[in-house]
């Protein structure tokens, strides 16, 4: 862990290794993004931001998950970041990376988002859809939201390549995007009508003490939340319309499950051509993501458990079709922190640096 | 616990006392029946039945659940359980049960069934759905599926008083049924289109063990099973279209939730008035539920946490309105083994035996 | 729910109510001894008072345990709550009771406290244990904590059920002296080298969001805390070395255990006859316990899951002898919010209102 | 996955490649040896044996823990093993190992056995506590017990790295010994009176399923259960005496635990000189272990979650000291199926192979 140019011996046998700062490291989203990085081939962590532990050794916060040379979390200076790191990735609340962003493009750092700042194409539906941020947010960036890349690596790769700016997409986008677009894209769907039926761990809602997150209160029930108008509707949506060609309006509704890690969306659309078979859609998805690693569709069948995905960067897709009433079933599950968040940044990352988009991320689970 | 009408004196002084054969004790439903009927001041559990624990003290099968006087488990023998009780609930697997209801009946007993056996008024619909079953027995009671009532007391309250024979139904049913039901009868939704998304605690899978229940397994996972077809869209279909006059075809997809007890479903139909707005439906389930304590309407906003019915008989109920999608949300919260099965069983016995639909019944839960 | 003398009339029936006012009601303790005596025979809630939640309706602050008439919650003015209320529950954090304690024993109410303000009969040794609390605090009630008694029924009945002023021990010493006890008692063991290695769900840590007690971090791992020095051991050495008649030094770890509710207390102590067997240890502990229905003795071999005590007020002991090491093992488990807490709370009152100590508390668990 | 010597590609740049078979494939033991030897740098699993499931493909059977190639499971047979593996690691039932052993070692393959099969030196006390298992067998391998190297690399890694056989402990014994042993080869503690106090989680108890582990069970629950006379004990008991230099007998005491993965033991020890301080017996612990990765020791006051341990190959270890009662509190914290199990499995195998101990084992944990 060094903020000068002499990385540590230990990437040197992989070739030319990359600096990448991680601000905001001790939530969930930043330990997840150190951990990955702290263990990939062509990265090196060279600078530890973050505002309220500014200053304190890394081992203080967290003995949990030592880092090499036990750093000092440092302030999040523009400055100092660009001196230290070509890549940035910014673990943020909504609404904080905003402020630092334009500072680190001028001095040329790399961002990758993983905050919801630069996920909408136009700043006026930001500040529709987060309205409480941008109250206390003064931004006038118009131009990096139009700029910004959404981050879903199989469906935005080469622009992602040659990114400045990737807003990298959270967990309830990822799994309810990834089985949709296929079908939105070849107009397979009826694109009214849609529902997505989303069950999320708790670890999405982050590290801060929230009485509703307490295991006491959490563990052995299951509820729905933000029901009609979660603030996700709006970006699923704006994906979907741009996909699909069609301006797109849904039905989302996240539950909030007894389990640390893992999302699974449940998602019902009709079928424009009711002929259409299970193994049929299976094929739609499985030509889509042949050579998309981090992607795997299930065998007619075989449903995913989202404890198949955890710990993994891979996304598990299945389809079935109730001929009956003429409806399509898809199933996508992934670990939240991972394909959900830290290691999609980290997907990015890879295509952004050249890498292969699956360097340093593992793909297989620790079971059970 | 007694096989002869000298009842415990502890429940003199709550009046007159129905005896009552609990058959099928050890699994889930018979210990969930026990707990409730060994504290409710009308009943005396008078007969203990079991195939595969006959002969075995309670206390060695049970060690935690005490009853009192530490009965013998008996061969459930028609001759035996008429001499010793008026009413008889069995907790069964699918098949078993129809192998004793005649016998019962004949004898003058009043039997509540928390199997699928009586849940289908045609013995050839069970037949199609319940196709292994039907393999292994040879059932000639087609007129006690026309006879039996199902046992869902807010809507067949007083079928189920005259009985002899109620199906209690099942968790899924259930949960799913009551808050659709009010706006089917009403026709305030369209009937196509309908689909249930619903969550399961694990204890819903029975006390049997199988891998896939496992701690191990099904712990910190979620995962979708029995995806299209799944048996209970034919029981929801049946009392759906009775009820709507019209048959109706709708999605059901069942999930496993890493939890033990609590069932929530989550439902999504399309209005037939756009306008109607999430007050105007409040109102629609308030009327209806107005006097049925066993089920509660939350108010808009506030939507159910399975936890807030574990260990009560009552279902939660809300629902949210979609005015962009004209779309209805409907949430609908149980403990599997108490509304969704035991309870709803105890619930069926007190409206047979004259008594008020909650006796004997918690409807509190202890929180968290 | 009144504040007033005429009783609800569904108590009517259950003779003579007491009147008893509940402080601190939207915590843990609170909760359940709310849950409690709402359907507690012979006590009527006529006060509701909490100091944040005061002005506010009940069903605001808790959807899921409806009261009676919705009351709103009051300031706890001991002038009002004497007027309405012949007992009171404390439920607070410590420090505060005593504050609220002496004003209320004027007014003539008779008080039960949950918190560990009262359970040291020397103001000083609380004041060394509580260091902080005490900063804050200006006690002058030394002779209240000599008056106070210890409120573990099965050790204390008579003078609970005469006391103006009732400490309840909390769920680790309740867990532990309840098997420890009688053997101290008859000096059957030694006084030195005894440990307690006991393991609590996160419930006992309060409904206040702290980090260490969200599900992402408490879920799926179990870890020790207070390893030497914990509060809690000085409190279970005072009343063993009263039972004992000799100081008693002994070790304590308790551990924090991935699930909502239960106490496991595993006890280790050499026994002064290398003779005795585990059988006769377990007649010893059942000949105390005999009249005592809110302890359970196992049989050899039996081992006490925290789940057979959930939502009980019973403590589940068994005991194993080791011939080898001449040493014998205790366990107790209980629910650590109700015989840990609110239920023997509730116990406590029942003997100050001359009732039997179960009145009004279940002792079987629903299970699963 | 190939059963001949031209190994895969991928493992090409890492050098020499070993050729290992795993026999077991479907327990979790077996799952968690595939999961860390398919990414291993210098080994490439070339056998995949499994009586009960041979015949089949492995996605068949495991669709959520893809396997480079998909290869069919294979009897195992030792000819045919020896023929495709210079190593094989057993994940086999208890005496089911000994039957196959001896006839790897004469075809010249290296055996690392994961079960208890050859953790004892003499045949005549495994037949003792194994009991059962003995009656089934008919072992003639008294030899090969002598000859088996106890798989604890921190304390025998010199003569694992020999080994033809290598016995590899379990979960219990290893988390029990770290800590442990450097206070009794160094007679720093009292060798009478340790008592240890165990708490697992479920996957300890395997992969077939048994109704006490199953989620509705086990969950929000923790019990004792082996309570004297646990198996484990003697095998605790006989490595301890031989770093002790005198006979051991000590209490160990198992609890289940409502998680997956995880074990945690809390030991008590009387110091032999109470004036040394938890300082004093950290650097006792730090210079012991200060060259092996796979150990971590915790500084003073900071106590080890299971959590932090999940996923790595390493043990975390703390200590406390209580000069009041002059006793040793040792805390240790591992992954049951990594360090407990399967991971330390590989350590073997990387000391066999003359590879560092680490290589291939993730020792940072994924966090939450």
């Amino acid at each position: 862990m060094q903020t000068n140019p002499s990385l540590p011996a230990t990437h040197a046998s992989g070739g030319e290794v990359n600096r990448v700062a991680v601000i905001g490291a001790s939530g969930y989203g930043g330990l997840q993004t150190l951990r990955l990085l702290q263990r990939h081939p062509n990265f090196a962590i060279t600078f530890l931001g973050g505002e309220r532990s500014a200053g304190k050794q890394w081992s203080d916060i967290c003995p949990f998950l030592p880092l090499a040379d036990d750093p000092v979390v440092q302030a999040p200076e523009p400055e100092h970041i660009a001196a230290a790191a070509d890549f940035a990735v910014l673990s943020l609340p909504n609404g904080l990376a905003s402020g630092m962003v334009p500072a680190l493009l001028e001095r040329g750092v790399r961002v990758v988002d993983l905050s919801a700042d630069y996920r909408y194409r136009s700043l006026d539906a930001w500040s529709e859809v987060y309205v409480q941020e941008a109250k206390t947010t003064q931004r006038r960036d118009a131009d990096l939201c139009q700029e910004a890349v959404y981050g879903l690596p199989e469906w935005h790769g080469p622009d992602i390549a040659q990114a400045r700016l990737v807003a990298a997409p959270g967990c309830f986008p990822t799994t309810s995007l990834l089985p949709l677009l296929p079908f939105l894209k070849q107009g397979l769907i009826e694109t009214d009508g849609l529902i997505i039926d989303a069950k999320t761990g708790t670890s999405g809602g982050g590290r801060a003490a929230k009485e509703h997150l307490l295991l006491a209160e959490a563990s052995e029930s299951i509820m729905p939340y933000g029901v009609v108008g979660h603030r996700h509707t709006s970006e699923i949506e704006q994906i979907a319309s741009s996909v699909a060609g069609c301006a797109i309006q849904l039905q989302f509704t996240p539950h909030l499950v007894p389990m640390v890690r893992g999302l699974l969306s449940t998602v019902y659309a009709r079928l424009r051509d009711p002929g259409l078979t299970a193994d049929d859609c299976t094929t739609v998805l499985e030509a889509v993501y042949r050579h998309h690693p981090c992607v795997r569709v299930l065998p007619v069948g075989t449903y995913p458990a989202t404890k198949w995905a955890k710990h993994t960067n891979q996304a598990l897709l299945s389809v079935q079709v109730d001929a009956r009433t003429g409806r399509l079933v898809l199933m996508s599950a992934v670990d939240n922190l991972m394909k959900g968040q830290a290691g999609q940044g980290v997907q990015c990352l890879n295509l952004m640096a050249g890498l292969p988009s699956t360097a340093g991320l593992p793909l297989e689970p620790f079971y059970p």
